[in-house]
């Protein structure tokens, strides 16, 4: 199975505390990663078809401070689709004069969606499908980018079409807000004042959040299991579709 | 200015050497630098909106051989658009199931065209308006990927309108083929056995090709000026197209 990590931010921050753990499962979930990072409506993505563990890109990631506001990473263990890099998530389309980014977790058994619109897979994943898919259908809801939590009723009347066919983890950002749905395994952490110190489930490191953050920040951290041994993180409900927005969950 | 480079080969091959003498001009074109890789149908794209001279991508870029056979690099100097992320070419948009990668060096005056389908440009460059714009137009003449020299006529025959705006050399690729446009500079040499020895003109680096090629290899480089001092490099004429397809143009 693959794994997800997100990161929605009120001020943009770095992700490698949490890159770091999340990379060192990459040797279970060998066949290649992917990390977005939006930089106002700009985003940069880092793919590579071989493990995180291995991988230069995934070193340079890891020493390069890039600051967020969303972030959405993605390491793949294949089931569906070759090991090539235009399968290897996240996944990037335009719609509405944004780019949207989109990872998924989980299989999708028989699912051929009609894509009879602008959005086409180049890759030959069930989750490039399914993303295209969602594009092509919220391109038909709404003229315009709607608030974010229009955007989620609109994905919470679509899913069910794909959740038919199996789990549909995923995670979804324009950059202004990020979206999470669980079938299966999700979790998130909004970190606020006062911050404390953790350290990663997956390595031997730890750090001082309060070292470097301000009183106002505020950063929301989603992935498929808890990457930190000492904080308490929340586990999504099956079912359960959420929506970050300037580092804590929308009510 | 900006300046373009590209290269299309027939064998996967890497661009350090290029790069390296192209990453040298960013000293006096500071504004963002981008070079995405095409690796099958998949693309790998890194752009940073500082210059490719003081960046831990390029660097990254410079010391990893990213083996392609279609790449297509931009240096910015801003002219319009502010320097930020979503400026930074090369940009890429989804069409007929595979990325379209274009970066522009020129400017267009008074360019508003009219973008009333799938393409919208996310940040306010003329470059990502006027490649908006041929995508939506393209996918207007053809209903899938049609052959290089088909998507060259019908290039040929959209390029006027852009053109009446001002100075548009570009180059464009899908993977397959490269596209490259010139107005006013572009350059290109295509290598073949027997391969030789070149020595940079930005940087005292000299290779020799034939030590790092076979006898069947052929590669193309297109640039806005020749990158290698002791070799002949052809000058596109103003207003001419040229499709290149396994590392060599098309007639």
């Amino acid at each position: 199975m693959c794994q997800l990590l997100a990161m929605n931010c009120n001020v943009p921050t770095d992700i490698v505390f949490s890159f770091t753990g999340f990379a060192t499962r990459s040797c279970e979930h060998a066949d290649g990663f992917g990390i977005a990072f939006f930089e106002g409506r700009g985003v940069r993505c880092f793919v590579d078809a071989q493990r995180a563990a291995d991988s230069p890109i995934a070193e340079l990631v890891k020493r390069y401070p890039i600051r967020s506001t969303n972030v959405i990473a993605h390491i793949r263990k294949a089931t569906v689709g070759r090991v090539a890099l235009e399968n290897t998530h996240p996944f990037i389309r335009e719609l509405w004069g944004r780019y949207w980014v989109f990872a998924h977790n989980g299989n999708l058994t028989d699912y051929r969606p009609q894509l009879h619109a602008g959005f086409q897979p180049v890759g030959d994943t069930d989750s490039e499908r399914a993303f295209c898919w969602l594009m092509q259908e919220l391109a038909k809801q709404h003229a315009r980018v709607p608030r974010p939590l229009e955007l989620a009723e609109t994905l919470a009347e679509l899913l069910p079409a794909v959740t038919a066919h199996g789990n549909f983890n995923f995670t979804l950002s324009n950059g202004e807000a990020l979206w999470a749905h669980c079938s299966t395994h999700l979790h998130y952490i909004a970190r606020r004042h006062p911050f404390s110190t953790a350290r990663l489930q997956d390595e031997d490191m730890r750090i001082n959040f309060a070292q470097h953050t301000t009183a106002g920040d505020r950063v929301a951290v989603i992935a498929t299991e808890p990457l930190t041994a000492d904080e308490t993180w929340t586990a999504f409900s099956p079912g359960e579709l959420k929506v970050f927005v300037d580092g804590a969950p929308l009510v």
